[in-house]
This record gives structure tokens, sequence and C-alpha cells, in this order.
């Protein structure tokens, strides 16, 4: 079984392996064998670098929006614009100053490059609030130096270090401000590492950072550039390294490009981060940042408190599509349309099964499923946990099974069909979908199920519901004795009284049929009443056998007994009609 | 500068960690260390897991196109379906056999469960084949052997056992079909790894895997369940472990439930790994399978060929979105409308420099800059290697600065316009863009510059252009001598003939004006010819001052000479508008 695969011609000659650009080696890396136990602290960038990736910046609107979406939350960090940059951003800020819509343990944060008077401007945006941190950052990538700064080393350090001794000079007018410093040498992945940590340490020394004011260094992966076990050595690396670190916040800042954010920010939080930079949903530049969603959840699925409230998920995603005009994708981690739902057969079957097991074992601790641990197939969250129903979680198709089929007619109808009635009308309904395409609503499979096994209103008016119909039933019996059955029949167009006996009243009706030319015996037969706040009714359901092959036939009714023949009328008929068709198309 | 995160009521009690789950430890890791140097065998199943998590499966029509780009770009491991649960899917393999759609060097895969029925169904479908891959699973998961089978680890191990002895059984019936075959303990990340390595070994037994007919053992993450990095190390243990590991396909089959589906490809494939299965643009059950166009470009952006051809991605997305009705996101890796796209100004401006630089570097390398390796910040992938064109890659609106607008009018319009001048059109256009706010189109830029620069016609009929402007002019001048300039010059609504002397025809002009009362003197000059395709025409730029303030004019004409006149006029209507402007609302 040789591989058969050919080059493709895409010119990978015109790229330099990452390794190639940048050294990073430490072979006695600890990440690896260390597990989250906690939240990291989140700074939430989706007003700043979310928000300049819009194909349709937000509006001041908007942005508050957003802004107190964030807050209710749970985010006490957030990066609120870039107002050197934007007038909008900066009437944003005054805004949320001059206005008062900032709460005391919310803590904004405003980005600016290491410009003088960009700086100023920053400076000016933040006047009057009670805190805010500022976050500068200089470009020191390999590449941008040689290309955008045309500077060497100690030129773009010297660019930082001037930024922060003139955020240091501003401070001193704030009065009213406690100010704290991030730094960001951004592109750090296009960075050599040990010039990355000239330049923090020597941030960090400008800054004096000390426990009591720490500075915050964000390490940008501004391009995602190699897998993420390559980041998060890189973070190790630094963690090891940076000066004062018991005064450092180390905070990452991933991008997607190669659709490895989520994992850059874990692996690197395992590497000795304490803070990640993100947007919801993974909005932000090209790919977009982390996504503070999916990483959120993430923890909750290891029993650990993410620290943001994502209860109401749909609500939390129609803002973010609102203020961002761009859809959150049916496949987004924990968020999407699709992302609970299950439409191949086995899974459904597994799902369904998983929640029987929820409940009986809910009933037996008497417990509600609400206080158990969360353990069904194929969803590693319990919908209900972000605000979601159950009803997406299995939708049928023509790759759908039993299992879908019965769950819904189970969730909707409280029918409980036994295991080859659900084959039999599973393949009912597939040789539907395989033939039409495309999703079968819970309705559209109610509607098959009532046309196959029920009286279905407008065939039995038109007398085509089948041979037989039940006009009037009366039932006598003696205690221990047979049981007699009255029946006004109707046969094809004709109505007439018959009667029979049997040691019950399925059997008598059996007796009955079989007086009347119909060959048919019992193979099984099941009743329920139906779930609660179904009006309680009974559910019947039976399989004949009629001429060599098996037929189930459904009765619901309030009357038990008259569930039970109408569901033997249901399998005659069907039995009856199946071998109508087979004669006329032999 | 403390952390202010609350508790977030979210039910973190509900929700096991992995590790108390599944114990997977591997404190001598080696694939940390590894770094990927070529393509992995690739499987797309895009037909069969990506269709089973379609709301609308495909129809055969789709199924078709499907398999045929999937050949086209040069998968030769296609899972085709899963023909025993779906008589669509049979009638595909049938159709594909039947109509020798299959090419010689493509081997078509069709998934069954361990089950006596359905495997036999799965045999009739592949029957005239080639070759085929048949793959059976069965799931070996804790958690579903004891909901779905309740079964214990033996009798799940014998299902497993038993479908592969069957298929030995029915493979002696396809005489014209060679068989391989591919097994998967379902539910991988959810089964103890022993238990999945003993069911793995019983199978490589039974099927007597030898070198020259390997079985290809698939570890699916059928659902994510922890970082990519526990993955990897599960992997490398299987890898170490697995029984005639030189006749054995290692094979990775990840979810991306928790985002982190493409890492948990990367890292699997480091840990020894020999394939990978996955779909076009994630799709697939739930967050769907691993993204084949992410990883297939990662390797690109390291130099490796795919093996994969990716170079028309906007036709590939364009089939996909048809046959799976799913839009592919705008920031999805490398495909997203979004991706190759900057909207802020610091990045546009590095973006405008990498382009000159790799233009320049191309020049004196005497090669044209696809030859050249590529280095442009924010850029990790040249748009055009994978058929895309750079007019997506800068985007003007609110967010923007210089470098995107002075890029678009140049790649536009074939103007290059000097610094200074790109930072005062630049807050022009922000201005616009900050009080209407949206994106800002090419051609709005151009119709704003226009407007601002360039003599409107509409305003000139209205004569409303500005004070000044020249209707006719004729220069004369003597070697090593002054120029003279006669000019029929409209100053407001009155004609006349003027004349002046200079050192040149600027400076005649400036003469002129400076008699009309206009206090004006030159500050910079920049002459360039419009680039090639552009009319052989010629952009002037003048940066005069006027009342102590500096204004840009720009003259664009076919005579050089004339263009640095209109520049001037251009220049000091300017400065006049501004200043009339600021008298009337002083």
């Amino acid at each position: 079984m040789k591989n058969m695969q050919q080059p493709s011609g895409m010119p990978a000659h015109r790229y330099t392996p990452y390794h190639e650009q940048i050294a990073v080696e430490l072979p006695d890396r600890t990440w690896p064998s260390k597990r989250i136990e906690k939240a990291p602290r989140w700074c939430a960038v989706d007003l700043r670098d979310g928000n300049q990736a819009l194909i349709d910046p937000m509006t001041p609107d908007r942005k508050l929006e957003m802004f107190q979406l964030l807050v209710q939350m749970g985010y006490k960090e957030i990066e609120v614009g870039f107002p050197s940059a934007s007038q909008t951003d900066f009437d944003f800020v005054r805004k949320l100053i001059d206005e008062g819509l900032i709460p005391d343990d919310v803590t904004i944060q405003v980005l600016t490059q290491c410009r003088d008077h960009l700086i100023r401007r920053t400076f000016e945006s933040i006047e009057g609030a009670k805190q805010a941190i500022v976050h500068i950052y200089n470009s020191t990538s390999v590449l941008q130096r040689d290309v955008v700064f045309r500077s060497d080393r100690e030129g773009v350090k010297q660019i930082a270090v001037d930024g922060a001794k003139l955020c240091l000079e501003l401070e001193g007018m704030l009065a009213e401000t406690k100010v704290f410093y991030e730094y960001s040498p951004e592109s750090y992945t296009g960075t050599e590492l040990d010039y990355a940590l000239e330049v923090c340490n020597a941030i960090i020394e400008t800054l004096d950072a000390r426990p009591e004011r720490p500075v915050i260094i964000n390490l940008p992966a501004t391009v995602e550039m190699a897998t993420p076990n390559v980041y998060a050595d890189s973070i190790e690396w630094m963690h090891r390294h940076l000066a004062r670190r018991e005064s450092v916040i180390l905070s990452l800042h991933p991008h997607n490009d190669r659709g490895t954010g989520v994992a850059a920010a874990e692996l690197g939080y395992l590497a000795g981060a304490d803070r990640i930079e993100g947007c919801l949903f993974g909005n932000g530049e090209r790919t977009g940042n982390v996504d503070l969603v999916a990483l959120g959840l993430n923890l909750l699925t290891q029993g650990i408190d993410p620290e943001i409230d994502f209860s109401d998920l749909d609500h939390v995603r129609r803002v973010a599509e609102h203020c961002n005009q761009l859809k959150v994708h049916e496949r987004s981690p924990w968020a999407g349309d699709l992302v609970y739902t299950a439409f191949s057969g086995s899974h459904q079957d597994a799902i369904k099964k998983g929640f029987e097991r929820m409940a009986s074992d809910a009933a037996a601790a008497g417990k509600t499923v609400d206080e158990m641990t969360w353990a069904v197939p194929y969803l590693p969250i319990d919908p209900k946990d972000v605000g979601r129903s159950y009803e997406a979680v299995i939708r049928v198709n023509s790759q759908s099974g039993k299992g879908g089929v019965a769950y819904l007619l189970r969730a909707d109808h409280g029918l409980d069909l036994p295991r080859r009635l659900q084959i039999e009308f599973s393949n009912i309904v597939q040789a539907r979908t395989d033939s039409e395409g495309g999703e079968v609503s819970s309705e559209e499979i109610w509607s098959i199920f009532g046309d196959e096994y029920l009286p279905n209103p407008s065939r039995l008016a038109e007398d085509q519901w089948g041979r037989f119909e039940l006009r009037q039933v009366a039932a006598s019996s003696t205690m221990g004795g047979d049981t007699t059955l009255e029946v006004v029949l109707r046969d094809e167009q004709t109505l007439r009284d018959v009667t029979a006996s049997g040691n019950g009243p399925i059997d008598a009706l059996l007796s009955l049929l079989r007086a009347e030319g119909v060959e048919v015996s019992l193979h099984d037969y099941v009743e329920h009443t139906l779930a609660a706040g179904q009006d309680a009714k009974a559910a019947s359901y039976v399989e004949l056998e009629l001429g060599g092959e098996r037929f189930w036939g459904v009765g619901i009714d309030h009357s038990s007994s008259h569930a039970s023949l109408a569901a033997i009328v249901s399998a005659v008929n069907r039995g009856l009609r199946t071998r109508v068709i087979e004669h006329a198309t032999a």
C-alpha cells in the first residue's frame, strides 16, 4: 500500500522554515508535563485588535455595547482602543471616563506605538480614569527592523526605552489616574529570543517594575509562524530569563494564522505565562486573535472555573455579531450553531443512551440531572450550561439512524418506540431523506410517523387509511374467563357488526380478524403511558406476523385497551397495504 | 495591580478533568524536540465524516463534484462514504466503480461499524474496485462501553476482532479488488491507552499486518478532550508500543471541539504518526474534523511541499461551499476573505514597505518577485501562491493610516505620494471614515483624492475649483537664462493675460502668484512618471508654504512642466480655500 502522493508544484522553495529564521532551543522544557489548574488573567482586546480588523469598524454605540458585554461577562482588563491613532477611539475612551462607565474593578487599557506624539495623545485620552494600563509597543522583528525601521537592534531598543521614559514623565501629570504599563515587543515571534529578552528587560528596568506595581510584558504571536509547541518553548525560555520575574505579569497575545492560536495560548500558559489577551469568537486581524470563548469553555470541560460567565452564550454571540458585523461560524468552538448537533445515526444513538443514563443515575441518586457529573457521548459540554437547549442536539437527515428519530419522537411526542420499531420506522424516514435529501425536522418526522402508523384523518375520510377500521367497540368479560368483543367493523366500503372472543381483547380482535380471512399472529406487544404533560394517553405498539412478514402497528388513545386494538388494526392495515403494493408492482 | 477576576458561577464541578478520566504519562516524550520535515500521508474524509455533519447532506451530484475536486488537488486516499448505513452512499460508491471514475493511483475508503450485516453490505459496495480500504471501527471508550454497549473490555475487543475476521472471509469473494484495512478504536481519546493498544494489537494480529500489506491504525480524537500535547503524548506512546510497527500505518483523525484540532494533528504527527485524516476547511461533526487546508498550507510556510495543490484556493473554496452548503468563514486559515487583509495603518505601512523591498531586491537580483524568498510583514504566505490577488491585502477604514491609502493610490493609479503628502491625505481620508464609518474602497479614495487635489471637472464648470486656474500657458527661455511664462489666468471670475519670469517655470509661476498678492514659497517638489500602463503621464507634487502653513498640491499631465504648474495651482487653491473656510468659521 504505497503512498501515491506526488509533488504538488506549490512553490515551497520560496519559504524559509521557522527554525532557520529564529532559534528556539529548550530541550529541558517542563511545560509538556504540566497541567492547567486555574484560569489565567484575561484581557479582552475586542475593542482594539478586534475592531481594527473589521470591514466596518464599530460605531461608538457598538463600541459601548461590546464594552458592556465584556464587563458583564467578568473581564476585568479591557483594551478599549488605540486613541492616538483614531479620533473615534479617542472620543470613545473619553466617553467611558467622562460618563463614569467604567466599574471600579475594571481597568481599561489603551494601545500606543512608542512614538512621542502618540504617547502624549494617549495620556490625554486617559485623564481622569481611576486606573488605566498604557500599552506601549514597537516592532522588534528581524524583518521589520530591516524593512520598516531600517534600524539596528540598539536603535529599535532605544525606541522602546524612550517611549517608556516619556510615559513616566507624562504620568506625573495625571494626578487622579493610577497608571500601569504593558509593553509588547510587537512581532515577537519574528524576533530573536535573546533580543526580545534584552528589550523587555530594558523596559522592566526603565519602568522600575516592582511587586506592588508590576509591568505586563506581552509576547505577541503577531503572526503565528510555527507549531504551537515552539511558541510554548519560547515562552518558557522568556519566563525563565525575564528580569524581576516576580514583578512581571507575563502575557500572551496569540494570533491564529496557522489555526493553532488556541493551542498556542494553552501551551504558552502551561509554559509559565500569567495572562492571555484575545477576542470573543476569535475576531481580530487576518485569521483573528485567540478565541476567548474557546479558551474559557475549554477550562470548564476540565472542571476549572473560567472566571468568565458564559451561561448565556447565545446572547454573547448575538451581541458580538452585532458589534463586529461578522457572523460566528457554524462550527466555532462551543458557540457555533452546529457544535452540539449530531446528524449521524450512531452518534444520535449514543447520545440518546447517554441522556437516558444521566436521567436514571440522577433518579437513583435523588438528584436532578443538572447536579450530576456530565457524561454524554459526543457532547463534551452540557448545552444547558451555556444556555442552549437540547433541541438542536439531534437533527435528522439521510445520515441519521434510528437513534435520532427515536430521540425526537420521545422528546417531542412522548413516544418510546421499541427497538425493532425504531429500526422499521427509521428505514421509512431514511428512504424519504435519501430520495429527497436535506434535513428532516421533528415536525416532518411526526408527519411521516402519523402517515405510516396512525389513522390519517384525511385518508380516513377517503376510506384510504386501510382495509379495516373499528367504528365502535364494546368489550365484556367474566372474571377469570374470556373476553368478548362486539365491534362495528368497516371492511373496505362495508360496515358490519362482528363478535369474537379470546383470552383478552387483543386475542379476541386477532380471532375476529382471522375470521375475516387475515392470517395474523402476535409477535410483540408494548404499551406505555405518554410522558407527563402529554394529556394522559397510552401508546401501544404491536408487532404482528402477517403472511410471513412482520409489521409494527401503533395506537394512541386515552383508553389503553382502545390503544392496543388500534395498534393491531394499524399493523394489519400496514401489512395488507404493503402486500397490495407488492402485488401491484410484481 | 491585583487580579480582580471573580468566580463566574459556571458549574465547573460537573466536569471531570481529562487526567482523572484517562491516564497519559510519557515524561520521556521526544516529540517536542522534533520538526516536521515532510508531508504526511493524507486521507480526505469530506465525503464521509464531512458529509454526515451537514444540515443538507450532499446529493449524488455534489458528492461527485467533491470527489473530483479532491482527486484534482492530489489526495490519493479518499473516504467516500458509509455505504452500509445509507443507500445514497452505497449508490455513490457503486457509481464511482461502475462508471470507472476512480483514477488508478487513488484508493477509495469506505467506513463501516464492526457489525456482521454492515460489513457484508460494505463488501458488496466495493466489488469491482481496483483497490479499496475497508475502514472498520467500533467505539472503545469507557463511557460508550458502559452506556452504549453495556459490555466489558473483553466483549468490546471481541466485536472488533470478529469484524476483522469476517472481513478476511469476505475478501476472498472479491477477486478483482485489492482490499486494505483500516481500524479505528472510535472514541480513542476516551479510551484507556493500554486497552486501546490491546484492541489495536489484536486487530493487527488478526489481519496479519505485513510490510507488503500494512494495516492502517487510526486513532481518532472523536471528541477532543484535552490540550493537544496530551494527544501527542498518547500518540507517541502508541507509536512506541504498537505491534508490528513497521507493518502499521499510524493515522490521526482529530476533531476540533476545543479549537485545537490543527495543533493536535501537527503534534501527533511529530509524535510518530504517518497519516492524517481531515476535511477541507475543517468541515465535519460538531466543530469539525481537522482542517486539511490549514495543515497543508502550514507546511508550505515551512518550505515543505504539502503534496496537495492549493494554487487555486478560491476555486477549492467555491466547490467546497457548494458541496457542503456551508460558507467558509472570513477568518478561516489561509482561505477566508479577510486573512490576507490589513486594515490597520501600521500593518499597511509595513506591508507596503515589504512589497517595495521585495520588488527592489528582485530587481537587484535580476529576478521576478515570484522567484524571491517571501518576506512581507503580516503576510506569512504570498497571496498569489494560492491564487489570490493583492487587491484585498490592503483595505482602508477608520483604523487605517497613511500606508494603506498610499498603497492603494500606487497600486491602482500609479501615484507614489511623498511621505508628508501621505500623512496629509490620510488625515483627510480618516476624517471621512471616522465621521461616516465603514470601509472606504479604492474608488472612493480616488474620488476623495481628486476632489481635494485635482481640478474637479464639475467644480471647474461652476468656477468652484479654486481661485486660480491656468487657461493657457506659454513658456520661453534662453539657455542658461531665465524662463518667461505667459499665462491666461483665471482669477475668480476674471480672465487676464499675465507674464512673469523666474529661474524656471515653477519659479516664474510663484513670482506671478506673488505679484497677484499671494505670499507663497516652495518647500518641496517631487515629480515622477506614472507607472507603466498609465499612459505616460507625469505626476507632480509640490509642498508650498502659504500664510505660515504648508499645503501639498498635485498635478497630473502628459507634459511634465504642465504637471508641476498644475500642482502649484492645486496647492495655492487648497491653501486659499482652507483660509477662506477658517475665516468663515472663525
